[in-house]
């Protein structure tokens, strides 16, 4: 990914209610990839979830957010899936990696 | 967490090497939680880890990065218990909650 992009950092815990938690989920990442803009997503879940999504821009994360199938999952994820979450929007600057 | 602030997206893959990595891990968050600019950190993995580290300013970063003991685990990663990683130094420009 091209420095400057933007992330959208998702942390959460759940409440115990599945009722398709899982399949929700699923169709968000794959609704999320076909938006302009999106870079790539990433994801880990124990105690807390850890979501990370990357984007080109404020306005790809804007128009993401107020996408209409978006705004339903949102609302039953208040409803009843969450029992609290945190959305930060950052600017990412730098980024390395390594690997074997 | 006052805006704007940092934060670390540290995101990897693990080898199969348990040796202490536990143990090495919380021994590095009550480090991290002692030195100066520290605001707090999330973690979750299961086939992937994520941790956030959130931190007042770039130098505080950059200090706790060249941190003695932590230029150790550091090294003690990428020798055996990281397959790959990336880390992400990311500016948070706005943030909201949900809870209930």
């Amino acid at each position: 990914m091209q420095i400057p992009y933007y992330a959208v950092i998702f942390t959460s815990t759940r409440t115990e209610i599945d009722d398709n938690y899982a399949e929700m989920g699923a169709k968000m990442v794959a609704l999320a990839k076909q938006q302009p803009g999106f870079l790539g997503v990433e994801s880990a879940r124990n105690e807390i979830g850890i979501t990370v999504s990357y984007w080109e821009s404020l306005e790809a994360i804007s128009n993401w957010k107020q996408n209409l199938d978006h705004l339903d999952a949102q609302f039953l994820g208040r409803q009843k899936w969450y029992e609290n979450y945190t959305v930060r929007i950052a600017k990412v600057e730098k980024e390395y990696s390594f690997g074997r």
